[in-house]
């Protein structure tokens, strides 16, 4: 019945042949031209070692728990058909969360942001879905537990099993409250589509109820009284956002609504984005000062009632009306991780603890990625005996400079803040750490290191040992990087290719996993973009977000949601942004 | 701090011209190419009598009620700034609902067919909008009473009241129940935007529990199979929606479902879409059996529980599992009507009954129209002597054939009965029918009427008076002939361009609400469509499916959605539907 045959072949072509998507060009109305072009990120790429499966062979299962950054990252990198994933989540879709802002104002629309997770992975591995949360963990039976998240009959939700031979969790982390009371019950939160879909609701609500009669000056001005706490990237991205789409959308169409709404950011710190350079936070400030969005410093949220928030600042507590508020303050663990981590003596921890391999401690073949887990960086002063003997090739019980040399590589690797700590430091080489464990010393010159000469050196390296961010960025990159592992794995047993080990014998399997930042971005709203790229580039401006746009679309999961998001992009230059409450 | 004057031009041209509407013509991506041209409504067009408002005069205040088909079109064509209209209605935005069935499976997008009613109206007429719900309407005080759908507070919703000079009821139906137990709580309904998103999810929501691990074979084939009741365009279209969704898209998806999926639609009558040609009947009754979609004819429904339906065929009560329901059976009055019709002595009419100026019986300056409305067109014999009368010019208790011409036109006018009476009778004009009255006297050849005469002349006439149907047709029409009446309304009060009173003296102000059917479209599935035009022009098949795409698009209330509406059916054709769950 169907004769899109011509259609077909042509989506099908972008399908097959995957270098097709480093260009975008996208053909725009009116002669506004969008050239987005995306940079095609090879260090993701396959490795291209699909094994081949021996007949009789039984594939590994592997379970996969999430469908965010995460896990879709592992599900569209792995490539090896000796696996079989399951994949569980109470999410059938992936959603590309750093645009989740836009959705609240409609800049971007839901359905432009999400991918069906069938549709993601290579189809060499076998993968299948479940739409069920996981609520147990059983390391010992190799088992999860799941439950529908719909009711299969009016008696109640669905529970079932899966075994499974590896692992993997990647279900990320909830919004945090602190504990605060009436948070759970008065905000909105801004973690998954669905609530951007209820906060762009509520704001074109809270413009129809000012707009109703009998209505007092004062409680006009509540009900458009807008409060997003936390002065992070995505409260802050929010904020500007809104403050865009109250002034270039919605007050000409509500013109009762005229001068009465307000943008309120409250933020604990002393700044907001401070995790940005100090150039981007001021810039951010001042502009969102000349906007009008009071944004409000060291204030803490006490409080939260039906119709004001308390908070205090410098001591003082006050207590401010609100119609809306969006919270946006950082992450807490989710209930599954919680009982996990206290089965496995990691009870009082806010994340699991993985190693530098992204396996969970304490636990066989059980992997955890993104933002429900931390890595646990060794310290090089746990092992600094063990690292001396393995460096002291010639069991002399003194090290020359070339024996540190030669080992330094393997430790480098294995411990990546001794790199850091010389960047840090700005020395060029061991030379340079040596001479600095040395001056404590007086003017000593030997070319002999003794142990004590050697812990001295090191000392101050486990300073630099960096906890990762909870970003889409680093969770996308351990999901590359743990499918690539996946995808290795019999090769790598074979002929490891990780540092020495400094505890035991032989290498370890792998390299362990190291983070690339490539940059930042913080939209300001007004066609402004902040950037942070790699080495302190900062730039701010309508040329970042002409950036921001190009790095977006080309970062989209499918091709699919690349051409709507930049659909929406246009469509929202040329016709605005939609009023209609649904 | 915005920078696209270009685009603000580029989108104010539009507005500006609406002439430019006339053709689109839209560059698709990957050349296939659509264009679609926009038939420019001739009858709909303000007739350009804007009048100047006199300095302190007072602007007559019109309340809408209803921001549908009806109250739409009045909106968009009321073109006179001696009005201020006020619009009331629980829903902000107008839906293009037509387009609810491609909503259900995500063909078309819900926010591709909505467009906010604050964006609707010409810029001379001073409009405002209140979202709430009339829940009382008072002829007596000219004032109706609302209430905000929204809570302002803890303690309640917010109620108030507006007056009027002229009210304007055009709040639409609801959904029939027919009060069989059970549907209210278990069936879908396809009325407004959101139950088209509801539909949506739930089938999604279907596919995914029928995926789930533990299912028996029967269990799985229940959840999987999607009941319509109603075999009407609206079901039908869904039906067939669903059909290609759950093949097109769905079971490449959902392996496991494969083969378990059924689609079943029951009709109460002997044939589906009774209302089109015999034709297209059977062509879509061939076509739903060769795509295994089951036709159930002669099924009354007579109860639905949680997980099955009873319905009875040729006598015998069946009871059938099924996993969802879509009711599309007719429409029921809403409360508020009900309420209306009991106060003003209507009380057990279906829906409000106005004259043929759309003007509510019984009351002075209220207007209704759309589905809550139908037109109580005046018989002929129940002034059959007043029409003589005024037709017997010279009084001479005769009538001759040359008076009777020359009344003709004004009694075509004041009742369309006796046109289309001769229409069907194919008589060419008056002198057959006093023929066909004569023939009953025998052969007298006389050419003076007396009133007995006339009277069995016109005595068939009556059964010609036609219901009109509640479709959107019908409702943008009276909306766009309303609106003319508004604009003219100080103008023909001087100057009166209706037919001749026949019970009072001087000329009706306005013609009477005439219907000019333009044809109808059944879309059928796989790209094929059936259409009816004037004339009983039938087309079936893939050209009626791109004339409905054309007419669709050009039916479009603004170039937003015509935009959008026409790049998703594009996204469809090239990537599918989106099978995300929200």
């Amino acid at each position: 019945m169907r004769s899109f045959s011509f259609f077909e072949r042509f989506s099908k072509a972008f399908q097959d042949h995957p270098s097709l998507t480093r260009i975008i060009v996208v053909s725009t109305i009116s002669g506004g031209g969008l050239i987005a072009y995306s940079e095609a990120n090879a260090s993701y790429g396959a490795t291209g070692s699909a094994a081949v499966v021996e007949i009789g062979t039984k594939k590994k299962k592997v379970v996969l728990l999430g469908t965010g950054w995460a896990g879709t990252s592992f599900l569209k990198n792995l490539n090896n058909s000796q696996y079989e994933v399951q994949i569980i989540s109470p999410r059938n879709y992936f959603a590309f969360t750093p645009l989740l802002p836009s959705v609240t104002c409609g800049t971007v629309e839901a359905r432009s942001v999400v991918e069906p997770i069938r549709n993601i992975g290579r189809k060499n591995v076998d993968t299948s879905y479940l739409e069920a949360e996981c609520f147990k963990i059983d390391p010992s039976s190799k088992k999860v537990y799941c439950r529908s998240k719909q009711g299969l009959a009016s008696n109640g939700k669905k529970e079932f099993s899966v075994d499974y031979d590896y692992l993997v969790i990647a279900t990320g982390a909830q919004s945090n409250t602190f504990n605060i009371p009436g948070v759970e019950e008065n905000c909105h939160f801004l973690k998954e589509v669905e609530d951007a879909q209820k906060i762009r609701k509520t704001v074109i609500d809270s413009f129809e109820k000012a707009s109703l009669p009998d209505l007092s000056d004062e409680e006009r001005k509540r009900i458009l009284h807008f409060v997003v706490v936390g002065g992070g990237p995505t409260g802050v991205e929010f904020a500007a956002e809104l403050h865009d789409f109250v002034t270039e959308d919605l007050v000409s169409l509500y013109p009762r609504a005229k001068g009465s709404v307000q943008i309120t950011l409250l933020e604990a710190a002393d700044h907001i984005l401070t995790m940005f350079d100090k150039r981007i936070t001021e810039f951010a400030e001042e502009k969102f000062s000349r906007d009008g969005i009071d944004v409000k410093l060291g204030s803490m949220v006490t409080k939260v009632n039906e119709k004001d928030i308390s908070a205090k600042t410098k001591g003082e507590v006050s207590s401010i009306p609100y119609g809306m508020i969006v919270w946006s303050t950082g992450i807490g663990t989710r209930p599954v991780i919680k009982g996990f981590m206290k089965q496995i003596g990691q009870g009082n921890r806010r994340a699991l603890a993985t190693d530098e391999w992204l396996r969970v401690e304490g636990c066989d073949n059980i992997y955890a990625l993104g933002d429900c887990a931390t890595i646990n960086q060794r310290k090089v002063m746990e092992d600094v005996s063990a690292i001396f003997s393995k460096a002291d090739k010639d069991k002399s019980g003194t090290l020359t400079l070339k024996e540190f040399q030669e080992a330094m590589d393997d430790i480098c690797v294995r411990y990546p803040q001794v790199e850091l700590y010389l960047k840090s430091k700005r020395m060029r080489g061991i030379a340079d750490l040596l001479k600095e464990a040395e001056t404590d010393d007086g003017s000593k010159k030997n070319i002999e290191l003794k142990i004590e000469e050697f812990k001295s050196a090191l000392s101050q390296v486990d300073s630099q040992v960096k906890f990762l961010p909870a970003t889409a960025q680093v969770a996308a990159q351990q999901g590359a990087y743990l499918a690539k592992c996946f995808d290795r794995m019999e090769e790598c047993e074979k002929n490891p290719e990780g540092p020495i080990r400094m505890r035991g014998e032989g290498r370890h399997r792998f390299r362990p996993f190291r983070y690339r930042h490539l940059g930042q971005f913080a939209p300001l709203g007004g066609e402004q973009t902040a950037a942070q790229l790699p080495g302190d580039w900062v730039s701010i401006g309508h040329s970042s977000q002409w950036l921001w746009y190009s790095v977006y679309a080309s970062k989209q999961v499918s091709w699919r949601t690349r051409v709507l998001v930049v659909s929406d992009w246009m469509r929202r230059f040329i016709f605005g942004r939609d009023s209609s409450s649904i």
